[in-house]
């Protein structure tokens, strides 16, 4: 991993690398910041996932979370939301497909499989770069996200409860095989069997069970996508069902922006402290 | 003032503002943060300037104030840097003059002088369309800034004592009138006449006394700009000469960008509200 930039930042630092991803088959950037409690040993991770058109940078500028990562000793890991440096046809078309909306899955169908495999990129290869670059705990990592992250996020920890200890999202797309954004997304990335979207629709993960820990959703009730895309009942519903332990959190008069993301986000991060450190 | 839009957050609400100007002849954006405690009554106004090709975003997206605003009850108002959708010669030609560099100057040279009177902007026009358009408690305003902004913080203090009862900065331009930034604009904006950038020399009115109460500066030590163009020892110099009150605080390996800013803007907003709310 290359540093391309490094500043100090509550007591610790915020770095930004880049580095050759054998998943993307590109360059990836990503945001890591280590808190100052790293000099006395390695620590928990936190990987945030971000949403629609961003990259490392909206959350690691907007979200307030060194904070309180400096405040419970956790590493939090940015990365981006697509293979970035390709020119596929359409790949830059719109904002909800292709770059800046890789959707978190790994791509079966052309001219996106041989790229688009943030599935495998986030579960696999990232943490393995993280562990041999910064001192950390591989035994204690958590995962959260806000909307297409969000949903990231879920699907990562559902998929993968060994992995995982913590997992919380802000306003996440809770059912990506049932609404707009995911069909568009899981259509052209896994094609037209629905059968193959099951296994990244975060509700129906839900429903089967096997995620034990506690889960923290925090979804703004003036947000603009709420309705149509997000649908935070179906997610209620099927931990319900399962007893999958969710707090779910509607909060009055919040939107989608970084505005509601960073008044909660000490509440997550502690959520995931909590766990991660227990 | 017209509302371009509005974000609950902390509790409170971040709104965005558009109106024209009689200042600056030219429609202006502001930021307004109106934290819970408003509907309780007037609140103490703190103002936030903005350095070099910033606008009011950088602010507010960046620094994580509101968390604190909210705590403290305190309004806070970021207003842009220069007059904008102008096209006069020269005005976009550089980052350090002209558009995003007005440097809180009322302009006395062609062809600035009809719109480049951002000190007037700040001192008169803005505190009243504030009152005019929020509960405020007009006896009760703070003034603090970044880089240029501390530069036109620290000036409309030590000339406005009456005016604002609490002052402080991150990384200013203490000395407007001795380093090159301050000498292009102050030059550009108010001619060869040295004697006239004397009003807008932060370190030079230090000097003079008249600023009675406790100031806070916070200073990076690895801030590319220090030694060229930031010099805090000019103002330390300045101000134990004069006896005022001044608290620099080198922080080690800080630089000159927001992830500095955002970890020191809660002891900056509880100095203000400290003597805001006395």
């Amino acid at each position: 991993m290359d540093r391309i930039s490094s500043h100090a930042c509550f007591g610790g630092t915020q770095g930004i690398y880049r580095h050759r991803s054998a998943s993307t088959g590109t360059d990836m950037e990503v945001a890591v910041f280590v808190p100052p409690q790293a000099a006395d040993g390695p620590l928990p991770v936190l990987t945030y996932l971000s949403g629609l058109t961003c990259t490392w940078e909206n959350f690691t500028v907007k979200a307030g979370a060194q904070r309180y990562a400096a405040e419970h000793g956790v590493i939090i890991v940015a990365p981006d939301t697509s293979p970035r440096g390709l020119d596929l046809p359409g790949e830059h078309a719109s904002y909800d497909f292709g770059s800046g909306a890789g959707f978190y899955v790994d791509a079966t169908q052309d001219p996106w499989k041989t790229n688009y495999r943030m599935y495998s990129y986030i579960r696999d290869e990232l943490p393995g770069l993280i562990a041999s670059e910064f001192k950390i705990d591989p035994a204690r990592q958590g995962i959260f996200g806000h909307s297409m992250g969000g949903h990231g996020a879920l699907v990562m920890a559902f998929r993968n409860p060994d992995r995982y200890r913590s997992v919380s999202a802000f306003s996440p797309i809770v059912s990506a095989s049932r609404v707009p954004w995911g069909e568009k997304a899981l259509g052209g990335y896994l094609g037209q069997d629905r059968e193959a979207w099951k296994q990244y629709d975060a509700s129906l993960l839900a429903e089967k069970g096997g995620w034990k820990s506690p889960i923290l959703v925090d979804q703004g009730t003036s947000d603009q996508f709420l309705e149509k895309e997000l649908k935070p009942e179906l997610l209620e519903e099927a931990c319900a069902k399962s007893g999958t332990p969710l707090t779910l959190r509607r909060q009055p008069g919040y939107d989608h922006s970084y505005y509601f993301i960073s008044t909660f986000m000490g509440d997550h991060i502690a959520h995931h402290a909590k766990l991660l450190k227990a």
